[in-house]
């Protein structure tokens, strides 16, 4: 057989016109392909796009529901660490880059296949995370790029090129108009970005945005909730206008994103630097994921000792965000660092309660049962509770002693 | 006279109730007493809180208008770098400290004042801050801080006592309700803490909330706005509803905090910890101060060098926003760290268009006519610009050498 | 009784003077008191001690054996994070803290003291290590400083004051000129501070350096030892000149002493500054320590990943140092950080080849059995291992994208 | 002609076999070819090597004496940030790539050169800092890496066919034996790797160190030298043993130079990380920046403020250094980070008194004449200067207040 001349190809296969190609070609190229869909939670009819890439001539087609692990082991560390790159963005498409990556080396190696493709173009990030990822678990796979092979990139230099070698391939293309942007959708977001997007100056039009309502639509009263944490996880949400309650972790942040998306919160929209040094326009609706953020701050005021904050604030955050942006989640920084998050959330239990009103989430207040570094008495300004005046009076000129040898030179 | 028989003090004067009964101690106690307020922009009756003063017995009395040198030596390099301490608060109280003190030391050297004088609590911050910038600027002065000295504080244990001692002196009392919580504000926000707010779980009521409306209650149509920068500082604000248009620094604060005040922008509610050690609940309304962070960071993402930003993120920011929370400003390292601002703010050149709509400040485009970092055909997905996907296959080859050594122990 | 008016007090005795009048002067105040003395190492007639701590009146003396967990607890975490302060001084002070004072609350605890005491100075770091152990170990605790207490420290102002003092009180004093400078010694190190050494350019003279060998005394042979590491911690070393063999982590340390003591090893002379913001001039002897740390950070260079130790050199060192040198070590922020030394130390396993030459310790060789990040034909310039040298061409011309953008503007 | 048929190139030029067989080879290639030989320090017959270069074809020769502008601009800022990579490594080869790098541009600017070539290997540092120093400088530069070029790279395969080659094309090649490594020398160091060294256990051959002596044969008497620093950099060299006076920035360098390698100072023995992610064995001599070294930190000590000390610590000199490592001094964060260097070292003016003996640098005293944030009275142990005992009360009480909350969790 043909397929076996050149070894057996694991395809993270979309359902699409660019992966529908890719498998095409691969299989032109004398590789049997067997193809890859990860359910991230993205909008998605898996069922028919198993059957497309069967019938273009995939060996083997799996269908992975991921959406458990992407929630439990990348979406809420990083809400324990408050990850974000470049003070904005929430990392959506980096956190489920992992376990996209990690379940298909998985069955790579099940399947006994030799080589790995994706459908990635040579010029972003995720490239580069799908295949550091790759290397990293599995340093014998050999990855394949078509957008990085020249047989590839030359013969398919746009669209159309795609859409005749779909007709002569006979691949199934659905009579859509093509949306003048790309996205990239899951549980945690959808990004939004090339076409014309990439003038960094155009708004982008109201009809774009999927996920979340416009603030200027959302309803006119506010919506309020309980957010309860453990250890830094959310362990239960509670909406105190109709008193609905949900506790699994999947369900906890599917309900999060339902409220979130109704009451237009999360939508952002900048500039970013990719890791290959390229400046890049993207817009994201990252709805329960921005809820989540505020409260898990919010209630780190309350419970977190001011030091083990500034120190996971200045090192752990930063370089737990970084290395996922660039795809070192699987690395040995990526183990040590990841290793560290839990220590600094042992005490992050309470609970938030927030409002959520025209893409604001508005914190009214938090308490924790447990966690009692906040004294209300001490911090009193009226209260001589704790120590004594004169106390601060010995730290301020302990404090000065430095500072008065320096003194008049500013 | 018994003024000279224990030295001239310079007292940092509000009019207010404390304030007013410090300075009469003061001079019970035998020093010649001189008042100082200075106009960072509060809400003030200064001929009032002047003629008040002069009639419990300053010798003198000085209102200086700090409001420039307040925007443009503190607010805009705050703005610059971005300040924030703990993720979270504008450091509003923190930034105008700086001017006051070093006022209050330029005019006690001027008058020859041995001693300086301040109401500030012994368990706030405000205390540190003050005195701290005293010594560092005059090492030799005296700092009299009558809610440290017991003879003041036994003696004045509550607003009962401070309200018997002002009958008693004849010191006016404006007789309205006192208010169950402490604020301080100057031109870039108000803060509110102590009282019913040091129960962390109480929300603030609704006419708590000074300087902003609340963004239920602001206007339905949203207001857009183009800010130029140059530099990293805002020099141009234009309305694109009405036409609006103001340059001066000061009076282009003052117009983003009237916009951010009446479309409900920059309310938090926060746990913070303060610098000696206690947790403390604030609530702060930063108007203006919003609207440029928001406007800042989306331009950098344009115009700033990734490595430069990211230098500048985890290193100059965090140090610069906790001296100034901390009160060491005016230090060797606030010296030094401030001299570092400009040079990562030469590129910090162009326009960035917001919306402004209830609460929230909406980044809707941004362009630069002078940076040209960003390149749309070579971010473009579509362009083969600038490099040749195959580059990224060495890039990616020699990112996974070390990662491929390690593979497998994940 | 009399001591039952005031309390217990568990004073850190010495057996010098100074502890010695301390715990008469508790005695004359009316507590009762207890004293210990913690064995750390150091060169001590701990039987005559307690003989005199019970005659002047101590109601129980204590002597604790801390060896074994200082060098296991601090000093090896220590050597795996390569912790140094000021970029010199190896904490040979600060490490010895945090045993003496856990050991000071539990027997606190176990015999029912409501005080402990200390015989530091009001002006060191010691008073503040040894402080904020004790509160963060048992907040309740109540600390007498003596030389913080005015009654104290106004009657005994000079070596003469106390010496009179002991003379009343029948305190037997050793008849030796006393040294003009101070020392603090334990097994890891020796400081010398204060008295002559106060000028920082007068250089020490040579007879007061105690524990090692002036390097120009030292042999003329070199002396060759193999260090071994497991997860960062020695666990073996052979002595190649004689074939000497030790393992067991106290007697390994030891015996490190013995050698760098008979090679002049580990001598140093700073100004450093002190936590309270003073600046101090310090001299050290810091033996086994030194041989360690050169030893340590060579084999991390073999096998520990770039990436990680960039991390913990960064990050955990710094913070880990310093909390050490501050008293920090009992806090929220040093268990913390504490928590994450041992899973950067993973692959800190194999052995190092050191000659030792008067004063230094130079490494001439280093391998690892398990570990293989090191490739010999990967590094190798003459073969084409591992990947290919067009890789670099694209790893370089990805860097360069960003650097050609601002091309010129140097 | 054939020379314009290609372009004009611009060759790094050693004089050695390998830059002389690709100077004929791009000769042969069809380029016109201009040699370029930085004068960095190295040992060196430039006016043969400039003969050799002519005679292969060669139709300009550039010998550039960089040595002044390598110690003034690169060589004493990196001693002003004390530079260091992985702990050990001062930058020998990083810092003199920028120089040479930006006069090849220069010149290839200047005589309408298209191209720059030079001779690094495919797997090394020096490719990247090289080039990425050129596209920094001069965006539209092309570079030829033979090395990273197939038809070179397999034409030439191993030293027999470079010799074949020069013999073919009747280059000059030197009768010595080939030393088993390979080096790089300039003013500041010499670094020696490959060949037999990439064992990381083989201990390096006697005769393979060339700067400086063998300690064990170093002079019995040591040396006595005071330094006097400006700002941070040296001004004077006093030799106390006969009086030697050296001032001149470059003659300075290299009177320490003279005095580190007779008292055989500054060796070491490392494995690195290169940035490309291999790990790698380099053995190096630094002597003058060694003694500069000890010099500087030391003085630091008695004069920079603690704070500014520690922030330049953690911040400046770790990314001053890898940017160095790494090639990238000339980049956007290179100017930045160099701009700050200047303000940290204001006050660093003082004497350094230290004693060469044995591969040894002792430091024996420091003083300033200008600089006073060392203040004998206050740190003094016996004298109750400059604060009172009970500040440091208040100082440790505050401090203790967040530990309390804390206490007993350890």
């Amino acid at each position: 057989m043909s397929a076996s001349i050149k070894g057996k190809v694991l395809l993270a296969y979309s359902g699409g016109l660019d992966t529908s190609c890719i498998l095409a070609w691969l299989l032109e190229e004398g590789y049997e392909v067997l193809a890859y869909m990860a359910d991230v939670g993205q909008e998605e009819d898996f069922v028919e796009a198993k059957q497309k890439a069967l019938k273009i001539g995939a060996s083997k087609v799996f269908i992975e529901d991921l959406r458990r692990e992407f929630v439990e082991e990348l979406i809420y560390p990083a809400v324990q660490t408050n990850a974000i790159y470049e003070g904005v963005y929430l990392l959506g498409t980096s956190l489920a880059r992992p376990v996209i990556g990690r379940r298909q080396i998985q069955l790579a190696q099940q399947e006994g296949c030799t080589h790995v493709s994706h459908g990635c173009t040579g010029k972003g990030n995720d490239q580069v995370r799908f295949e550091l990822a790759y290397y990293a678990l599995e340093p014998k796979i050999q990855v394949i790029a078509p957008w990085r092979v020249p047989e590839f990139f030359n013969r398919f230099q746009g669209r159309n090129d795609l859409l005749a070698y779909a007709a002569e391939k006979g691949i199934p293309v659905v009579q859509t108009l093509a949306k003048p942007w790309s996205t990239d959708e899951n549980l945690f977001h959808i990004s939004y970005e090339a076409g014309i997007l990439e003038d960094p100056n155009v708004t982008p039009p109201k009809d774009m945005w999927k996920l979340t309502v416009d603030p200027e639509e959302a309803p006119n009263t506010p919506e309020r909730i309980h957010i309860t944490f453990a250890e830094g996880r959310p362990v239960k949400v509670v909406n105190q206008n109709d008193g609905t309650k949900v506790t699994d972790p999947l369900d906890l942040f599917i309900y999060l994103n339902t409220l979130a998306r109704r009451n237009g919160v999360g939508r952002i929209d900048i500039v970013e630097n990719r890791f290959i040094g390229i400046k890049s326009r993207g817009c994201y609706e990252t709805p329960g994921g921005t809820i989540l953020r505020v409260a898990h701050m919010d209630l780190e005021g309350l419970v977190l000792d001011r030091e083990v904050r500034l120190y996971r604030d200045e090192h752990v955050t930063p370089a737990f965000s970084r290395l996922l942006y660039n795809g070192l989640y699987f690395s040995p920084e990526g183990a040590f660092i990841t290793s560290t998050i839990a220590a600094s959330q042992k005490n992050v239990n309470g609970v938030v309660r927030l409002k959520l009103y025209k893409g604001m989430v508005i914190v009214e207040g938090r308490f924790s049962e447990t966690e009692k570094l906040y004294d209300m008495e001490e911090s009193s300004m009226d209260v001589h509770g704790g120590f004594s005046p004169q106390d601060s009076e010995g730290f301020i000129k302990i404090q000065s002693i430095r500072l008065k040898k320096w003194g008049g030179k500013f």
